[in-house]
């Protein structure tokens, strides 16, 4: 799987960062998925190689406008880009996101043509899933916000196949071009006569990859516990620690916040995004750039890294 | 006064056009009015001059996703770009702007910092005045699309110096530096000595620019005589006269349709906007491009442009 961010900025969009989106891209490029649809998405799509018509299913985190104007033109164009014979499409997010697409679509006599399926996180439910097939799960859980919003975390179902590292030491087998064929399933002969099978080296294990789209939020020790040993946090860091009491006025949080929810959560790896506009370098006044915010939260969680338009994650 | 496209594509954007709007930036530069409100207007905007403090009114013809979906997001952005102590907004556009305005802003729970007014347009009026001050009226009239759709006028009253030309040949006085002396308010010596001050030969007039914002419509006997002798007309041409039957069957227009009106209603210039993505050379199946679109509009009336993003027209 791979992840394309689409949007990196808080609030209103900037040159540099558009407001929210995330790609999810699967391992044989089938589907799509979307994590939130700020305002442009749609553009922001057009300059990468995703298709629209490969676009699934949608999870909106929360109903603020950086989260969400983009959807109804996102549809929009999605039928007059693929016509009658496209697939249909799946909408997960809070409750009104039912009422504001149907509002928003009839008004603007906007012909759908797919179906278009939304379904809405009861609001009395703090955690739960909200889809799962045979590769996947989502669960949704409540997050810190100034509006309800949920992160969302998928965890992948794929057998992957697992090589028995251990078994192969017993045999002095170091990496190199032996190991690359046994791990390949192939026949290989030792210096010593033996004959040894690949198939024999391999077996088929569960290996559930686990993302954690975590959206806007303070610290939340909710979210801690939900993203408990996921592979990727993605966590939002519109604020430097200089700006602490701004972030939680704001319902926000510093990068700070997100390392501290990573660390605690031992994930394997973070990613901030919903950057300020008001770290980037151009302004002048700045005395924080988005530099900082990664440092300040490395310091905190080494294994972090500051999402930029466009930058592709894989996993 | 000057024009800048914003968006000038149809339906759906793409990387070279996006979907409507125009911009009118008024002489001393003080503010702006915006006619049509495409997503990622605002995305257009920040990649301008233009200060989205200085947007006073927005006139939105009709509430297609395609003229209408960036109005929330750029609402919610000027207020976080502008804070409290910025202008109020007056909007304009078709019954039905206004609930769409208010479901939208409240159930993305979005904080306005300073006041809407909308006025909608009667449903039962087919033409009227929606706004007018000191410097300018804007009237509006119905044109034929799939919904109600407007077109709007905006009559500038600025008072002009206009030279006598007919009373300085009274004098003999022909072009050159004395007559030049004159009009600009000079006091000159003839050569049989009379004296003769610059203040008797010109008079302040009413001069009226009149430009037509013309938005989406098929051929409309209406638009001919609402654009009588108009500066300027800016016309939709969504298709060549080659998909005539499309442009009738969706309740668009050729080139060749913008040609006809601009011609018969005699106006000076001729701008053609809302360009299929069709048509675009990239699109190696064209048998048709913009420049035919621009070449078959010309043949019927020569002072025709063709519009495209950030593109300045001075008026």
């Amino acid at each position: 799987m791979k992840l394309v961010f689409l949007g990196t900025g808080s609030g209103a969009p900037s040159i540099k960062r558009n407001v929210s989106s995330v790609a999810l891209i699967f391992s044989d490029e089938s589907k799509v998925w979307l994590w939130d649809c700020g305002e442009a998405t749609q553009h922001q799509i057009l300059r990468t190689s995703i298709k629209m018509s490969k676009i699934e299913k949608i999870f909106v985190s929360h109903l603020h406008g950086d989260h969400l104007f983009g959807l109804p033109g996102l549809l929009a164009s999605r039928g007059l880009a693929c016509g009658k014979n496209q697939r249909n499409i799946q909408i997960f997010g809070p409750e009104g996101l039912d009422s504001y697409l149907k509002d928003t679509l009839d008004i603007s006599n906007t012909y759908i043509p797919y179906e278009i399926k939304i379904t809405v996180i009861p609001t009395n439910t703090k955690s739960g899933v909200i889809y799962e097939d045979e590769e996947c799960k989502v669960n949704y859980c409540e997050i810190i916000h100034s509006i309800k919003t949920y992160a969302f975390s998928l965890e992948e179902k794929k057998k992957e196949k697992h090589f028995l590292i251990e078994k192969a030491r017993e045999y002095r087998i170091q990496p190199g071009p032996i190991y690359k064929s046994l791990k390949e399933g192939g026949t290989i002969q030792l210096p010593d006569g033996r004959v040894l099978h690949g198939k024999n080296f391999v077996i088929n294990s569960q290996k559930r990859k686990k993302i954690i789209f975590g959206s806007d939020t303070t610290f939340s020790k909710n979210l801690v516990n939900f993203a408990r040993d996921a592979d990727l946090l993605i966590h939002e860091s519109t604020f430097s620690i200089k700006e602490k009491e701004n972030a939680l006025c704001n319902f926000h949080s510093t990068a700070g916040m997100a390392a501290e929810t990573a660390k605690n959560a031992k994930v394997k790896q973070l990613i901030l995004t919903h950057i300020s506009s008001r770290y980037n370098l151009k302004n002048k006044n700045n005395r924080v750039s988005e530099k900082d915010l990664l440092t300040e939260a490395r310091e905190i969680f080494p294994d972090t890294l500051l999402a930029e338009d466009f930058m592709i994650y894989h996993i």
